[in-house]
């Protein structure tokens, strides 16, 4: 593929925050953008340069979208496959749908990884409740049954802890395939952002740790209390991985780092990822900007990180302390735009910026276990 | 007034690159915009959330505009002082139509800042060629005579180095009143950004140093080689201007600092500016954020830096070099999608982050006589 210039148009399907957040990457490279989503007025609305409302699986109005593209991209991982092979004749599409495909089923994601040498939480393929109840007795309690396709935020999961948590278990999230997967007696939970450009180069951030609440995001540290050479190593890892798939683009890649010094991949998301969001305040180059840089053919940007950063996210409610918040010194506000502020809901995140060498990788305080948002009063 | 809440629609009078940065910004804060301005495809037509195309005197329509707002600003000083008034009686309007009144007529703004306790270069109110000979008497050549109006990037102005210069020179202007000004030997030329919110708040960030080239701002640097003290004064300067003209919003003032050590403010521009655009990648708050939080009344953000900068524009075809910086490391480009780059017209800028105290204030090498634009083959 040849390099785009600035004047071209990226088409996003998909128009949420991540949207919302590569348009104003795009914004700064000379790029244009048009997304492509069932839902008007969402955060991408307020910032695209332009927008077609369309249905994932109208294939007419969704070409007719592609052809006004120079190229297509996601910001949503769960747009139909099929609707992605099917717009490559209209521009060129990357991530490829090949990659989108297998990252859209667990069981494939999984099977994947392990084939690329990465190692991975236990795991069996359930499609029936006598099929759980052989893969529990091999991978032994407390497991989690997530149902292959369309599960995030701890929604199409449940953790099963005794015998009796498995009965039923299979009906109760619809009966549809599903992957059974062991716990993992984890020190911390960290990720890699990694970019890979059409041409083959790739990078990684530093990695982040992460710290999870309710099955969502809630807070990303970076620099990860790991030592160098974990970190070293979570970034082969993931540099193998987006290079076993060929993937052009951004992937957010989850890992465990286990007491006995092992790093598992848990996830591996084909676009921009939340706990990349500290990538925008701390690093010469964004997490998205490093996107549109990888799926046009550009360079990839400089990921040297000139701050260490702490990200939250503001869930629901939490978004209601924005004016405090926005008081605060080091504080970088984000946020998306968004009218309701449901439980569980992605209103914004903030990014609190301290010189380097602030959150030193080994030995530092514990992490708080309320976001400052949390403490805040309201 | 009150605060403005997230979701509020911010109307801006103009749609160039400071319109566009000033949307990026919004984005960051939940806030939508909405432009007002005669040419479509403009810079920020690529990433407005609305836009109205409208002439300046079409008071109708500007009115329509006005009301769907909750407040409305500018990015373009030469918004008729006559519609801001006007659409006073549809919307909160920051800066305040006088102020914008001041700053479009150089001599009310000279006149203005020695008022104001500034010193200023010397000044004289030109309206004929007879004037312009005695104020060259008075003032001593070279001279530089400048429309009152409408001048920018060295337009609307013509330099008198010898008595020979000086025939001609008010009718070469167009014969329309003019203000003759005496040259300056001063060591360097800084800016200080500084904004003030509704509240009365002020806060400044650390002083840039400038260089002109052909009138046009071509590099700013991030500390500026003056000593603490005089930065101290600069920005004490800035914040008693503000305060005298009771202004809110972000202002961009431009001073000359003389081997004598004296400070002379030379320009006071009503709006973001283009000596600021390094605050959007070396600070915690960018000076577009900044404004928007001003006349927001939302509190000021923190201007801390968290790196030093050199900031370049790109003019005309220096835009040229875009595949080359965007490959070099510590570089964040800027493009503005124009789509014609004519010589002089300002394309994009380029910031470099270096790390704190690389830009040492004194004894620092000298600045490069080229930008790093105009040394990369094209």
């Amino acid at each position: 593929m040849k390099r785009l210039s600035p004047g071209s148009t990226i088409g996003i399907l998909g128009n949420g925050q991540l949207g919302r957040m590569l348009a104003q990457a795009a914004i700064d490279l000379g790029l244009k953008t048009h997304f492509y989503a069932p839902e008007p007025n969402s955060p991408a609305s307020d910032n695209a340069t332009s927008e077609t409302i369309g249905d994932y699986h109208d294939l007419t109005a969704a070409r007719k979208f592609a052809e006004a593209c120079d190229i297509v991209t996601y910001e949503f991982e769960n747009v139909p496959a099929e609707l992605a092979a099917a717009l490559r004749e209209c521009a060129p599409i990357h991530p490829s749908p090949v990659a989108l495909g297998i990252t859209q089923d667990r069981l494939h994601e999984k099977t994947f990884l392990v084939k690329a040498g990465a190692e991975t939480t236990p795991f069996a393929q359930v499609d029936n409740q006598l099929e759980l109840k052989q893969a529990v007795e091999k991978i032994g309690l407390p497991v989690v049954l997530k149902t292959r396709r369309l599960g995030y935020d701890g929604k199409g999961q449940n953790i099963l802890r005794t015998k009796s948590d498995t009965e039923g278990a299979f009906e109760s999230l619809g009966s549809v395939p599903c992957i059974l997967e062991g716990f993992i007696d984890f020190t911390c939970e960290i990720s890699v952002i990694v970019a890979r450009n059409t041409y083959g180069q790739i990078s990684c951030y530093d990695p982040a740790e992460n710290i999870h609440r309710n099955h969502i995001l809630s807070t990303s540290v970076v620099p990860a209390r790991i030592d160098e050479n974990l970190a070293q190593r979570a970034n082969d890892i993931a540099t193998h991985i987006v290079e076993a798939l060929d993937y052009v683009g951004v992937a957010g890649i989850e890992l465990f780092a286990t007491q006995d010094g092992r790093i598992l991949v848990n996830e591996f998301a084909p676009r921009v990822h939340n706990s990349g969001h500290w990538t925008i305040d701390a690093c010469v180059t964004s997490q998205f900007e490093q996107h549109l840089r990888a799926i046009c053919g550009w360079p990839l940007g400089d990921t040297r990180r000139h701050s260490d950063a702490l990200m939250f996210n503001l869930i629901g409610e939490d978004v209601d302390a924005w004016p405090d918040l926005a008081a605060r010194p080091n504080y970088r506000l984000h946020l998306y735009g968004k009218r309701q502020a449901r439980p569980g809901r992605k209103m914004g995140h903030v990014t609190e910026l301290r010189p380097l060498g602030s959150f030193p990788p080994e030995g530092a305080p514990s992490l708080p276990s309320t976001t400052p948002a949390e403490t805040i009063e309201k």
